[in-house]
C-alpha cells in the first residue's frame, strides 16, 4: 500500500493522506471516486434515427413540427360541416352535394367544403378548408350520381385528429438521459426526426493481468486457469452504456503491464484491471497506477465482502480501477462501486433494482467490521420466498453467476440469524420463481432427466448443499424434492431411513462407485477393490483421497480401510469431481468416486458398490404440474436411455 | 376480405373456411397463428463467446471441465498436512521446514509436501501432492532460513477450493433459451468456451405501405406525415430478438408492392408490413398476401381494441403480418400478437410482464363485443398508485409511448366505472413513479421550466388533460399541481375563484392571446384585433377557426364576435397548435392563438389580451422536495429569462 499516498483531489496538501493507510467504508470510497470524477459533461455525438436503439439522449429534443402536421380524419367518409347536419335526423335526411375531390391520405385537398356540400376523404387524409366534421361512410347514403344522405347530426370535431393533439409543436419531446428504446424512436420518427445527440459510450479499457490465465478457446496449461474476469467484466460494461474494449490478459511483468496500462488509458475513458489474486500481482498493478497520473488512488481497501482488495483510482480525470480478483468479488463490486459511476459516465439514469423480502432459511455467519453482501437464490417456500445463500464463496464464479440477489449484512453484525426476513436486491428486474426446485445433493444425471423440462421451458433450480441439506430443506418445504444419496450403517440400506413425515421416497438411479487411479499405474491394474486398496497401504509413496465425513462413499472408505490412516486421508474434497481430479492431476494417487466421473476424467475404475441416488419428494407438492413432469421424464424411456448411456443405471 | 379463405392449416379441406369472413377473439387468432406456425426447430449458428452478449443459446451447454480446474489455495501462505498441526496451539508452536519451491498462480508444483515440511503458494496457486490444508502467511512466523513456525491447528480442507467446487465437469452448465448476459458470458468464460451456439436471429422485413409517408429526415409535402410505424416496427423488432430489415415506404401500386414484398419474403424468415390506414390500401395489401404462400391469411380482422383490422397470415411456413395502420394500434397489437410469436421464432422465453394494480380515476367508455387495452400512465395517489388513461387514442404515437402500460376492459363491459381497481400490465420492468406530478393544461413553458429539475435526474410527468380535468385531479389529491388558464367571467378575473380547499394559486406567466393570420394577407396587416375581425365578418370569402367551449380562449372570441357565428365557428380544435395550424395551412384564414406559438408557426399576430397561466399547488404536497424544485424553478433568473425568450411573461 506503500504508492496509496496520493492526495485527494479537494485536499492538494494532501492533509489526510494516512487515510489511504486505512481500508474505507463502501460509502466512503464511493463518495470519495464519484467527488473526484463529477460534474463532468457527457461527450455527445450525433447518431443516425435508425441505429439510435439502445443509446442515451445527450440533449432535451424539442418538437419540430405538430403531429399530425395536419388537421386529419380518422375514418373513411365524407368531410361535412356541422351546421348542415345540425338537423338531420332519421325521418329528416340532409342531402349534400358532393365535391370533386377526392382525398386520400397525403392529398392536399384543393377545393372548399361550402355549406351543402361534403368531400370524399380517406382515413389520414387532410380536412379540407370550411369542414369542421367527419360522417363515417357507414352512415351515409348515396343520394345520386353526385350527392349522398345523411341522417345523422355530426357533432363539431367528430373523427377529426386536430394538427398538434399528439405531439405540439415546441413541446419537450424526451430528456437527456433518455434510455431510447423503440418507443421514443416512434416519437422521433413521428416528428421527422433522423439524427439525435446521443451521449457518445465511454470507451472503456479491459485487462487481465496475471501469468496464470489462459483466455477460453485455448488449451489449458496445468496449473493454469481460464481467464473468467476478462470476458465478463467485457460484457458487463455493454451492459451498462460502456463501450468495451478487451485487451486481453498481461503477465505480471512490471514493465510490460505499465506500458499496456497508459496505452490502454491514453486511448480510453476508464481503465479496468482485474486479476493479481496474490499479493504480489496487486502490489504491481497499485505502483503503477501511482505513475500514471494525478490524483491516484483514491481508495485502496474497501470494508465490503466480497471485494476488500477493490482499488480505486482517477489518473488525470479518467478512474481508474483494479478489481478483485476473485470472480465473485470481482462482479460484485463491479456491480456496486463501478457501474454507478459508468452509468454517470454514459449518461445514464443510476439503475433501479428491484427489491424482495425473503426468508432466510439458514444462519449466515459475517465477519464484522465490514459491510458483507452475501448472494442469494430465491425460491418459494410455504410461506413466501426463501433466500438460500450461496455456499460457494467469493472466489467461485457461479456464486454470482447464478444468483438472483444479494441481501446485506451490516458491519457491526457478526451473523444473520436464521429465520430473517431479509431484503434481497435483484439483479434482475423480476424474480422468474422456478417451476421445480430441487435441495440437495447433485448429479450429472440429475440434468440429464431435467433436460426435457428445461426444453418445455419449465424453470428447473437445482441448488446443491449436500443430502443432509436437501433432507432439512425438504422437511421445511423449500423445495420440491430433495436428492440424496445417505448411507445407514445401522439398516445397511440408503436413503429411506432418513425419511421424515410428508416425505415419500421416489427412487432414482443407482451410481457404480469403485477405486479409482491413473491409467497404466501397475500397482493396481487387474485387481479388486480390496486388494487394490492392500496394494496402495502396502507403497508408502502412495498417497490417496480421500471425501468429507458424512458422504457415503467416505463409509465404503471407512470400511476398507478399517483403522489405517494412509497418507492423504485427511485430504477430504466434497465431491466426485475433486477427487478424480486429484488423482488425474497426481495430488494422489488413489481414491473412490463414481463410474461416469471417473470415465470423464480418463482414469482407471475399479468398481465396488453401487451407491442410491433417489429422491426425498415432498408429498404436499407431488401434484404440481412441474413435479408430476420431472416424475414423467424419470420414468420415460428418453430419460432411462440418457441415464444409462452416461454410465447410471435407472431402476 | 375476399382473399381470406385460405385453409386452415390443420384444415386442408378448407371446411372452417367461412369463419374468417368473421372477426375471431384475440386468443382464438394467437392460437391458429401459433398453430401455423409452430412447432419449429430454431435455426443454431455458433458465435463467438465476445459477441454473444445478447444471443439466446440454442443448445445446452455442458462443462467441458472442472472449475477450478485444480484444488487452488484461497490464499497467499503455506500448503501443509493438516495432521501435522494437529497438535499446535499458542503455547506449542509447531516447526516446517519449507520445500525448495514457491508454488505461484499459474505454477505446477513440483514437489510433494511430505510429513513435517509445507510449501509457499500464492492465491490460485494449485495444492501440490500431500499437502491437503494451506496455513495463512499472516498466522505463520519465520524459523530460520528454511522452515516456519505456526500455533494453531489447520483444519483439513482449510483455504482450499477444491476441483470442481465452482463448475463441475458435466454438469447443464446453461440450458437452450437462455439469454446470455454477463454473468452467463463469465460461466462459459470459466470453462474455456469461446464458441457457443445462438439461436439465428430471425430476420425480419418491415414495409411500410401508404402514398402519404415520407421518411425522418426529409422535408415533409403538404398533406403528408413521417412514417413512424416503419421505424418503431424496426426497433421492436430488435428488442425482441429479430434482426430487423427495414425496406422502407412503398406506395400504394399493387405490382410494385407485390414485387417488393415477395423479394422481401424471399429473403426473410418473417414480413410485417404496417400502413394502410383507409380501406383501399389495406385491401391491397391483403390481396397480395393471397398470393405469396399457403396457407394464407389466418386473421383477418380482431376483436380487439386497439387493432381491429390487424391482419395475420402465414405463407410457406413464414409469419406475414399487416399491422393496423394508426401508431398505437399497430405497436398494441405487434406488442401483443406479434411479438410473442417472434421470440419463439427467436428461441427466446415469453416476455414476462410485470403487473401493478392501479385505481382509474374516471370513468373509461368501451366498446362492446371487443376486448379493449386502454394505455395508462401511472402516477401516485394518495391511497396508492393512479392509472391516467391516455386520451389522445390509437391515432397517436404518443398513446403508446408514452404509457407506462395497460389495462384491459373485457369484451363483454361498455365501460370501467371511475374507481375501479385495474391490473395494469407495465411495458416496463418497473413503475418509475415520477417526482413531479403535472396534470392539466400544457404550455411549452412548462417544458422550460421543468428543464432543471429533470437535468438534475428528478422524473417530471405531464399529463394534458386541459384546465378543468386538472383541476379535478388536484382536488382528488393525484397531482402536485395543476396548471390553469380559466377565466371566470363575473369576477373578469383568472384561475383563482376556480381554486377549491386545500389548492393555492401559484402565478405562473402571462400568455399574450391575439389574432393570427398569414402574414401578407392584406385583410389583417396593421389592424387592431377589433378591426381585425371586422375585416373578417365583412369577407364573405373569409373562413375563421374557432377554440373549444370551456376555453378561455374561446370566450374571448365569442366576445369579439358577439352574436355573429361566421363560416368556420364549428371548427373547434382543443388547443393553440391546431389554430395556428389551421390558419398557416390555410383551413382557416384568421383565429385566435398565443403568441409563442403564432411566432413559432411564422404567422401574423394581433395581441389582444394577457391569458393567465398559473399552478393550482396541492397545499399538502408543497414540501415534497420535487415540488420545492419546481418552485426554485419557476423564480430562477434561469426558468425567467428562458420564458421570456419563449414569448412569456414571468409575473
Amino acid at each position: 500500500m506503500s504508492n496509496a499516498k496520493a492526495p485527494l483531489p479537494n485536499n492538494p496538501e494532501g492533509i489526510d493522506q494516512d487515510q489511504f493507510l486505512t481500508v474505507l467504508s463502501r460509502e466512503q470510497a464511493l463518495a470519495r471516486f464519484e467527488a473526484a470524477l463529477f460534474p463532468r459533461p457527457v461527450p455527445a455525438e450525433s447518431q443516425l434515427l435508425a441505429d439510435a436503439l439502445g443509446r442515451v439522449l445527450a440533449g432535451d429534443v424539442v418538437a419540430p413540427i405538430d403531429v399530425p402536421p395536419f388537421d386529419r380524419s380518422n375514418v373513411d367518409g365524407f368531410a361535412v360541416r356541422s351546421a348542415d347536419l345540425a338537423m338531420a335526423g332519421e325521418a329528416a335526411p340532409v342531402r349534400l352535394m358532393l365535391n370533386d375531390e377526392v382525398i386520400a391520405c397525403g392529398t392536399a385537398p384543393a377545393r372548399p367544403v361550402l355549406s351543402g356540400t361534403a368531400t370524399s376523404i380517406a382515413t389520414g387524409g387532410p380536412v379540407p378548408r370550411g369542414a369542421d366534421a367527419i360522417v363515417m361512410v357507414e352512415h351515409t347514403q348515396p343520394a345520386g350520381p353526385r350527392a349522398i344522405e345523411i341522417r345523422r347530426a355530426a357533432s363539431p370535431g367528430q373523427f377529426v385528429s386536430y394538427a398538434g393533439s399528439d405531439i405540439a409543436r415546441g413541446e419537450a419531446l424526451l430528456r437527456a438521459g433518455t434510455l431510447i428504446g423503440s418507443r421514443e424512436i416512434g416519437m422521433l420518427a413521428a416528428c421527422g426526426i433522423s439524427q439525435v445527440p446521443v451521449a457518445r459510450a465511454p470507451r472503456v479499457a479491459v485487462i487481465s493481468t496475471g501469468d496464470e490465465l489462459v483466455q477460453p478457446g485455448k488449451p489449458l496449461r496445468p496449473a493454469a486457469i481460464y481467464d473468467t474476469n476478462g470476458a465478463i467484466v467485457t460484457a458487463a460494461v455493454s451492459e451498462n452504456g460502456g463501450e468495451a474494449v478487451f485487451l486481453g490478459a498481461i503477465a505480471d511483468d512490471e514493465s510490460q503491464l505499465e506500458a499496456a496500462m497508459r496505452e490502454a488509458l491514453a486511448a480510453s475513458d476508464m481503465l479496468v484491471l482485474s486479476g493479481g489474486t496474490s499479493k504480489g500481482a496487486g502490489d504491481l498493478s497499485h505502483r503503477i497506477i501511482a505513475r500514471l497520473g494525478k490524483p491516484g488512488i483514491i481508495a485502496h481497501g474497501v470494508a465490503l465482502k466480497p471485494g476488500k482488495p477493490l482499488c480505486l483510482a482517477v489518473c488525470d480525470g479518467k478512474p481508474v480501477v483494479i478489481l478483485p480478483g476473485f470472480p465473485t468479488s470481482a462482479m460484485f463490486t463491479f456491480h456496486d462501486m463501478i457501474v454507478p459511476v459508468l452509468r454517470r459516465m454514459a449518461g445514464l439514469p443510476p439503475r433501479s433494482d428491484a427489491r424482495v423480502t425473503a426468508k432466510v432459511p439458514v444462519r449466515i455467519a459475517s465477519e464484522l467490521g465490514r459491510t458483507e453482501f452475501v448472494m442469494v437464490s430465491l425460491v418459494e417456500g410455504d410461506g413466501g420466498l426463501i433466500a438460500y445463500p450461496s455456499g460457494k464463496g467469493s472466489g467461485a464464479i457461479t456464486s454470482f453467476a447464478q444468483a438472483d440477489g444479494f441481501l446485506k449484512i451490516d458491519a457491526l453484525a457478526d451473523q444473520m440469524p436464521a429465520g430473517t426476513e431479509a431484503e434481497v436486491t435483484l439483479f434482475t428486474p423480476h424474480v422468474r420463481v422456478p417451476d421445480l426446485v430441487i435441495v440437495g445433493s447433485h448429479c450429472t444425471g440429475l440434468d440429464l432427466v431435467t433436460a426435457p423440462l428445461a426444453r418445455a421451458g419449465l424453470v428447473v433450480r437445482s441448488i446443491a448443499v449436500g443430502s443432509l441439506g436437501g433432507l432439512a430443506a425438504a422437511r421445511r418445504g423449500e423445495c420440491d424434492f430433495a436428492p440424496i444419496h445417505l448411507f445407514d450403517e445401522k439398516s445397511e440400506s440408503y436413503n429411506t431411513p432418513y425419511l421424515a413425515d410428508g416425505l415419500e421416497l421416489v427412487p432414482g438411479w443407482r451410481r457404480m462407485q469403485g477405486i479409482v487411479f491413473r491409467k497404466g499405474d501397475k500397482r493396481f491394474e487387474g485387481l479388486s477393490a480390496q486388494a487394490a486398496v492392500r496394494a496402495a497401504l502396502a507403497d508408502p509413496a502412495c498417497i490417496m483421497v480421500n471425501r468429507n465425513q458424512g458422504a457415503g462413499t467416505r463409509i465404503l472408505i471407512d470400511r476398507l480401510l478399517g483403522d489405517i490412516r494412509p497418507d492423504g486421508y485427511w485430504n477430504q474434497p466434497r465431491s466426485h469431481n475433486a477427487v478424480a481430479a486429484a488423482v488425474a492431476q497426481h495430488r494422489a494417487d488413489w481414491g473412490m468416486t463414481i463410474a461416469p466421473v471417473a470415465q470423464a476424467a480418463g482414469l482407471g475404475f475399479i468398481p465396488l458398490a453401487e451407491e442410491h441416488y433417489d429422491f426425498a419428494l415432498v408429498t404436499a407438492r407431488k401434484q404440481r404440474p412441474a413435479v408430476q413432469a420431472f416424475l414423467k421424464a424419470l420414468a420415460s424411456d428418453e430419460g432411462r436411455a440418457a441415464l444409462v448411456s452416461a454410465g447410471f443405471r435407472p431402476v
